[in-house]
């Protein structure tokens, strides 16, 4: 096989952005063979706007069944992520969803043992983890020079939205149509990259608090405290209702201080361990000495494209992709813990009950209202 | 009367700071009549390096009573703050507390109540009031130029202590001398401009992590979350085991965002009310427009000299305090909040049952270990 033929399972804002960019020819050796959406007016734009020998399904099952795709990618509302995953890879077809892995970790585990019987590939879109600061920031705390994490606080309040956003489309924001709001919508990479960074905390408290800013069923407004399995606690606050928002990352270790803000990898590094002059230094108000670096990476920040290169890769010559589809369940577990922390009012162990969080969301599906679908689609460059 | 005549009373780290301060001339119209202290070894020093005519007592109630003082500044261990300034204010003398006000709010609303019967001058050390930057914030959210609060994140992690510090004194860092740790001892100034710039919260939920540093008995890690009236939500992160530390407190507001940190004032300002914006822009994608300004202050900052020369005008002049005494009850509710909080595992309202946090303070103190008192006394210069 020479080339990947890529269907693409849901047409909307993010579908169409990597359908654009494939059939742009940005992924070599990938070629965009198909695209379904069970919308006419998606369709519609397909036939327009995407070059002609491309086949359009108004379903998904019929692309995967069509035989004209080595790989799918799901776009869809994020309900159906896992079943349109677990039915690609057991028809023969690998397969990548866009982020969040699912709404319920209960459906991602079943897509995951699916993906383990399965010897087609299986990736997650995690494209922040190709972002060059996050990549040397984890390589830095896995070499060990950083010492135990004792904190970690990030506020990633930049992901602002309008209400025209939540109005545009009729599963949006709600309980029964996304499952989720800024949480698991917005905050996936995210969650993804504190849990890549940092590993799993084993305790959350959350405060998650819904339509604060929005006319929406779901959280626009979230406070997350953290405690880890070393005793490093944290803190994640996020919202789509600050503007400007903030996108700042700092952590501490035994070996100093790491802000990670605009781009930048400030790395405050003590000359001692600091447990170490803790205990030893004779001075109460003393501090250990310390030099300021701008670390400085390779770089490079591919993005989508570069988890569709990967992937390609894997396929055709077995080489690493940017985020197994597997590993999406821990960013997901982490937004489930935080919901259902918030629900029941008190802190929660992870991995949380699953069943309970099931039964929780299902409490909140029942009561979910019908929205209108306006069926607009915005541009989403460069909101991601 | 044409000066004003002080007495300190607890000559340690800030007492002694304080009466150099004022034996040196620092605050124009104060003179240092007398100092005491119950430790032989201070009143040694008081001799060696005050001038000979500063009399020396090894009681602050005899201080007091001696006629040589029109007014006292109380720095001896937390607890004792109120009964001093009462027995102050009660026998004729103005009376000006280190912080915190106390350990307890009902032992300070005590206070208060002895300093409303006064006609005498109560003032407390809040001396981080002073500084230009946390008072042109003030007059900027007070103009209402910002509309409502929306956020506030201080991560003021830079209150770094090495085991040293806590093992200089006996009653440092145990529930039965000090009453309380980081949120205690280093945070009043904070916890007070916290509730000076925003207003008190009316819920907090706080996780206060005792002897996770250091080997003491008390609290050096808290992350505490806040609800305020208006729906604004905030985050308050401290330690004295970071290093280095931070002390970055971010709000937003409905016009935008300020950030204050390494003394800049950086205000990104709303062209337009971001709710306005939010409810009529079509753009589901689309941010407010904004400028960067960096706000510029008067540059005073007269910290410790600046509370005693604005004492020092109340009592002769009739001029305004940079705090109330009073007011010191404030923050120490604040504190006394996320203390209860944690001990429960669970949010408490404010203002907080005092008849109960002052059991639970009770059974800790009943518990508290007794400490070698090592006499140390460290220059505190540069450290508050």
């Amino acid at each position: 096989m020479a080339e990947v033929r890529l269907g693409i399972i849901g047409i909307g804002g993010m579908g169409s952005a990597h359908a654009m960019n494939v059939a742009n020819g940005l992924v070599p050796r990938m070629r965009l063979a198909a695209v379904a959406d069970i919308r006419r007016e998606r369709l519609d734009w397909a036939r327009e706007k995407l070059p002609s020998g491309v086949s359009a399904y108004d379903d998904g099952r019929a692309l995967i069944d069509s035989g004209e795709c080595d790989a799918v990618l799901i776009a869809t509302p994020h309900y159906f992520h896992p079943e349109f995953v677990i039915y690609a890879l057991e028809h023969g077809v690998h397969a990548i969803t866009e982020k969040p892995a699912g709404v319920y970790t209960k459906q991602v585990r079943e897509m995951n043992e699916a993906a383990k019987r399965s010897d087609r590939v299986f990736a997650i879109m995690l494209n922040q983890r190709t972002n060059c600061t996050y990549r040397k920031l984890r390589e830095m705390i896995r070499s060990g020079e950083l010492g135990a994490m004792k904190r970690v606080n990030w506020i990633i309040t930049d992901w602002y939205r309008t209400q025209s956003y939540y109005d545009a489309a009729g599963w949006k924001a709600t309980w029964d149509g996304e499952g989720g709001g800024v949480l698991l919508n917005q905050c996936p990479h995210q969650l993804d990259l504190l849990q890549w960074l940092c590993g799993m905390p084993v305790r959350v408290r959350a405060f998650c608090h819904e339509a604060k800013w929005h006319d929406i069923e779901v959280d626009d407004d979230v406070t997350a405290y953290m405690e880890f399995e070393g005793g490093a606690t944290g803190v994640f606050v996020t919202t789509t209702g600050d503007a400007p928002g903030t996108n700042r990352l700092e952590l501490t270790f035994e070996m100093g201080k790491i802000v990670c803000e605009d781009g930048k990898l400030v790395f405050d590094r003590l000359k001692v361990n600091e447990r170490e002059f803790c205990r030893t230094e004779k001075n109460g108000f003393a501090k250990p000495d310390m030099e300021r670096l701008e670390i400085e990476t390779d770089g490079q920040n591919e993005q989508h494209v570069g988890v569709l290169k990967a992937f390609t890769g894997r396929i055709l010559d077995g080489t690493p992709l940017v985020a197994e589809g597997t590993e999406g369940i821990n960013g997901l577990a982490l937004s489930n813990a935080m919901y259902l922390s918030s629900w029941l009012g008190k802190p929660v162990d992870l991995p949380v009950d699953e069943e309970l969080f099931l039964r929780e969301l299902n409490r909140r599906r029942k009561l979910s209202r019908k929205k209108e679908d306006k069926g607009i689609v915005f541009d989403t460059a460069g909101t991601y």
